[in-house]
């Protein structure tokens, strides 16, 4: 028996979320289905982070132990032979047997893509909110600089949370613009520029909808809206309501996880 | 009666490109639907480019003559209304009666976008072509320049071609690492690094299938395949079997185009 991790690559635009659901496609269900396929085991995978519908994800995490005798680094080649093209493992790696992705010490980062210009660009529109109000980058950093650290989230949790405590550390809140590669039609023919805005958050645990709605808040920041010291004041106020709106789920995307190495060692049980 | 140019975005995955064909789904076909629709009158556009089945666009260009007292830079709005998502009108603009974006001096872009990694990632597979060779970006970039400059292109160019001629003047081909906006799997958990690699070619015109075939010679030279020098060679032959694979319609893109000024002058009519 042995305990293996895969690093779960997905485009969530046609599925309902991570969880398994009846009679819904899921990024969880996919994975149960290949690997119990692969190894004829029943296996069902002990996931990091439940992503919601439409949310997209380059380093998702799962565990799952199995008898079988492939290796466990060659599980990765083996299920991206029978996975939809929308999920493609990116690592595979034995793991101690006592690693679960939810209960130790981890971080993890988020990355929120706005895309604002005059027009929607089809070739970006599944992986970014649009946007035509014009944003001020400057603004939404100085926004972002108070949800830094330790805070009780309240005002930046949906209400229908289960959570215990509304406290969480956030290690750090970046906004940019992201440069070149998303290539700007205003480079062409004179066309008013379209760019692309990155809010890149990295914490050790978020609550229900909290990136969204941080990306919400600092997009109204970022119109003119909301003053950036107002995020102070709403995260004060523990209050949902004072928050912005929750942004579209299609705008998130769950870049990766760091676990400490001790956690996830492998060989330190051989 | 005025003349109108739109400059149309869209991603090409789901159509049988850009030309009218019977029974398919054709960006030309949405773009006389909704336009016809829109001004009551019969309009068929004439275009700049008929994109292949699968190339996406950030900048085609499509003209059209109307008594519609809808101004002419309103038509974006108003269109953008009317077709489906994955097709938008960056720009409208009045044009003059004699303009024809085929016949006219012009220079257009084209992109070709390769992710090399080891494992596919399912957010770029839309946009890009995958391949897990790992490719030297100097040998490809080494290899480009060969094809700057006016050249009988026929070793580039499909065998099934209706063209008279197949000498072609290529402005610039260069071959680059785009940079961080496609994150990489490998700032996190010490993934091997993801990495795209963009072939940006401007010319006056290309033969059917060009671009693919430069790109995948210039693929095969970055995986060691074919010299960087061979691709003179490939040149002289004249001869399509010399040259690399088509590489797949998904990795490529039209930007853009550049007309001179007073070729698209609405004004000098008034």
């Amino acid at each position: 028996m042995k305990r293996v991790m895969l690093t779960v690559a997905y485009d969530g635009t046609d599925y309902c979320g991570w969880q398994v659901q009846p009679g819904k496609e899921t990024i969880e269900g996919e994975l149960n289905r290949a690997l119990s396929a692969l190894t004829g085991e029943v296996i069902e995978v002990i996931g990091a982070s439940r992503t919601d519908s439409g949310v997209h994800a380059l380093g998702n995490i799962a565990v799952f132990d199995t008898d079988s005798p492939i290796p466990a680094e060659k599980f990765s080649y083996a299920l991206n032979q029978r996975l939809p093209e929308d999920i493609r493992i990116q690592r595979s790696e034995e793991v101690s047997a006592n690693f679960h992705p939810r209960h130790c010490e981890s971080r993890k980062t988020y990355e929120y893509r706005i895309y604002n210009a005059p027009f929607p660009l089809p070739t970006v529109r599944l992986y970014t909110h649009f946007t035509y109000v014009p944003l001020n980058v400057d603004l939404m950093s100085q926004g972002a600089v108070f949800l830094v650290g330790e805070h009780d989230f309240k005002s930046f949790c949906s209400v229908d949370t289960q959570a215990q405590s509304t406290v969480r550390r956030v290690d750090s809140v970046e906004v940019q613009e992201a440069e070149d590669s998303w290539r700007r039609p205003s480079e062409f023919g004179g066309l008013r520029s379209g760019r692309q805005i990155v809010i890149r958050v990295t914490g050790r645990g978020f609550l229900y909808n909290m990136v969204r709605i941080i990306a919400g808040t600092l997009i109204e920041v970022g119109r003119g809206h909301i003053a950036p010291q107002q995020v102070e004041e709403i995260l004060e106020a523990k209050n949902r309501q004072k928050a912005g709106p929750t942004a579209p789920a299609c705008g998130l995307t769950l870049v990766g996880y760091e676990f400490p190495e001790e956690e996830i060692d492998g060989n330190s049980l051989k």
